[in-house]
């Protein structure tokens, strides 16, 4: 009874999908003849008009399928008509996507002509790594032979004894990126959407890309994200909200209560990704040192680094700590092997030394204060920091501005990190270098300043 | 004029957007009535039903859109289907193919009760690194803080020079595993297909679901991939053919002629990848040792890596080598920073010791004859090999199999690879190993087969 029932279904859906066929290929005829109408140099994608499409197709939507599929279902379409027009065939296509992502720059390393420059344009540690660290990755040395551990099992297990949080709701990657790149491949299909900042890390759009999908801006207040704008910006496409807090280029920081009302408005099928690159170096009240969001909401993912406090950037290691179901997904994505040996080694005895961390940690406290204010002094706007580096605004006057700051610095061999890749032209981001490191670009800004008077 | 007849053009794409959602809203209906007749325990996903939807529409398909296009387009129309039947919502979903992903497992790294266990598992050479190579890598410890280069520069030019290939064509992975998946991700969007052998590297599968593809598996002939059955396979959805040259876990091989009728064929929209994990291990007169293939097509991506007889699989190096044009695109994804500064350092020193590799090389040689002819006296089937490895058949007898022949080497303190994983319940992978390893298994084996004589 079943079986016939369920066949004549099948013939209705082969019928229906033959209609549908039809009307796309009428559509594709259509689009053909607006190709032939469009000036081919000045591209021939439309986001705008696409949005409105869009837009109009999900209001009038009203049956079984999701409304993140009927988005999907017309960005293949936005992307087949747009192929078309350009008339690519039979020769090397990316997926959508790939050929608008933007390259990362990374912080300037090397200036030419200048040996021992002053790098303060990665927010890299100035004391170099732990020694415990630095045996215990060099004991690796022989090994290079063999494989490491498939997982990574030993470094989960020392950071969840550390920060006492579950073993198996912990996954390392090369860097939080790599973990953060987990995410964006598990959850986005291409046309799907991620929100961030409008000024969040330069990763962000480009691990967007990395899976298709859209980058969603949320604006910002002073700088800070704006909880009010993420919210609205949230529909059936989302699948990820990236922020990062405290943030990278700004310093700015969602305090706990800010973080706990809005994932609390966030549909649970979004992953709320909390990239605490930075905090360990926060110090204001009201952050949120702990993993509690975690234990409350099954889509929160918090990332964390050993680039930054721990001083050890080389070995490429982050972490993520997120829900079991989170994290199980997140297992899938990861390639085997991906933490070395000398990462797994250096890591585990960075987090068991407590004096390495803490001497990074009060250096950084203790300079910042006093940066910000003397950066302030010669006229620049310095903004407070929850970080290791400081977020300054370089007001356009006497022929200045951040553009030859910047140059300025890199003629006398200090490499701070220019803005304008974040869409700041105004801005620079100084690393929290050595106190000496420190004096010597505050003299060199100075002098800069006194010679344009 | 242009502008009145684009707008005519364009409300008439709005009606039959119109029109087209209003028949994907009548097939949701019917989706979700056959959803009510099945019985939901044993899935919902009917892959030969929705391939014979497929062929249908792409025969009947005679529009303007690609027929991969077309594919898309109904494997997410399939995918909706299959959600809306399962009833999830407001909770965590991964994209398409995720959930299907099975984790790789793996070589056996340790054997409980054992300590220094004889591990010929996972293709590792068994002479350690080159001493350079340590030497280089210990150096790195101390630099550890800071980020390494951006993109590998100075080991990119160091391969350049050692191969006399181009600079600008070489892109390096963590090991070539990343290459691969770089290049998954940058061609596949989901519904897209990847063409491998049916016993090919347990990687391949793993790597085309992260791209949320779906594998097409091309049959072999005692245990060598088809050609024929490759070309087959291809369809306008097809996006990858990835073919291990020599193949792991077989040994055998495409020899020059094969290799290079096989991709005259293939369609130069299609990417090549020829994996040569084990190029140096070949001896055979007619292996394509070179990189030829990359200047004559456009489409063929060559990749090797420092794992196997470069004897560093502890530093996850790899790298690949193709057109301009196709390592620019893979160039997009690779995320900055992804090989560490240790990797890179013991990567150059390894391409200089010629010796090293040298040494290698001849053991391996000198003792795989020799250990196939042993394996066959005993009753196995130990096949030709092109690698460090030799595949050998166990023939069901005597109450013996290959999974009793993988236990009892287990119990006594012999990891190999019992390649169930592989689809392959009748065979084991053996890495040769030292001679005394070698012998020692080969006296274990054959204890056993006395055993049950």
């Amino acid at each position: 009874m079943n079986e016939k029932k369920l066949k004549s279904l099948r013939k209705e859906i082969d019928l229906i999908d033959k209609k549908l066929l039809k009307v796309i290929i009428k559509r594709s005829s259509i689009v053909k003849k607006i190709g032939q109408l469009k000036d081919l140099s000045k591209g021939v994608v439309d986001k705008k008009r696409e949005n409105e499409v869009l837009n109009k197709l999900i209001k009038f939507h009203k049956g079984e399928y999701s409304k993140g599929s009927i988005i999907r279902l017309w960005r293949e379409i936005f992307y087949s008509s747009a192929q078309l027009q350009l008339k690519k065939q039979n020769t090397l296509i990316p997926k959508r996507g790939v050929e608008s992502i933007k390259v990362y720059k990374g912080g300037t390393a090397k200036i030419a002509g200048k040996e021992n420059i002053i790098k303060l344009s990665s927010n890299e540690s100035p004391f170099g790594p732990s020694k415990k660290a630095i045996e215990a990755y060099t004991r690796t040395a022989t090994t290079l032979s063999r494989y490491p551990e498939l997982t990574a099992d030993s470094l989960e297990l020392s950071i969840s004894k550390k920060f006492k949080i579950n073993k198996d709701q912990i996954i390392c990657g090369t860097g939080s990126d790599e973990v953060l790149i987990f995410t964006a491949l598990a959850f986005c299909s291409p046309g799907d959407e991620i929100i961030h900042a409008i000024h969040g890390f330069e990763m962000y759009p480009i691990i967007t890309k990395y899976a298709g999908a859209e980058s969603v801006l949320a604006s910002e207040k002073d700088f800070k994200i704006s909880i009010k704008s993420i919210l609205e910006n949230i529909r059936s496409s989302t699948k990820i909200i990236f922020i990062a807090n405290p943030n990278n280029p700004t310093g700015t920081y969602l305090n706990k209560k800010e973080l706990f009302s809005l994932i609390k408005k966030v549909p649970k099928n979004i992953v709320v990704v909390i990239d605490t690159a930075y905090a360990e170096f926060a110090d204001a009240q009201d952050y949120d040192y702990g993993f509690n969001l975690v234990d409350n909401f099954e889509n929160v993912l918090i990332t964390r680094t050993f680039s930054k406090a721990y001083s050890l950037a080389g070995i490429r290691l982050g972490w993520g700590y997120g829900s079991k179901k989170l994290i199980n997904i997140l297992k899938r994505l990861r390639p085997p092997f991906n933490i070395t040996p000398g990462a797994i080694a250096a890591g585990i005895e960075a987090l068991k030394d407590k004096e390495h961390l803490q001497n990074v940690i009060v250096h950084n406290k203790k300079v910042k204060g006093w940066f910000i204010s003397e950066l302030n002094n010669i006229g620049l706007k310095a903004y407070d920091t929850q970080t290791n580096f400081v977020f300054v605004i370089v007001p356009e006057k006497n022929n200045l501005n951040a553009l030859k700051v910047n140059e300025f610095l890199l003629s006398n061999g200090i490499a701070v990190r220019y803005l304008e890749s974040y869409g700041l032209k105004n801005a620079i981001r100084i690393t929290l270098g050595t106190k000496e490191e420190l004096n010597k670009t505050l003299s060199t800004i100075k002098k800069l300043y006194k010679k344009n008077d």
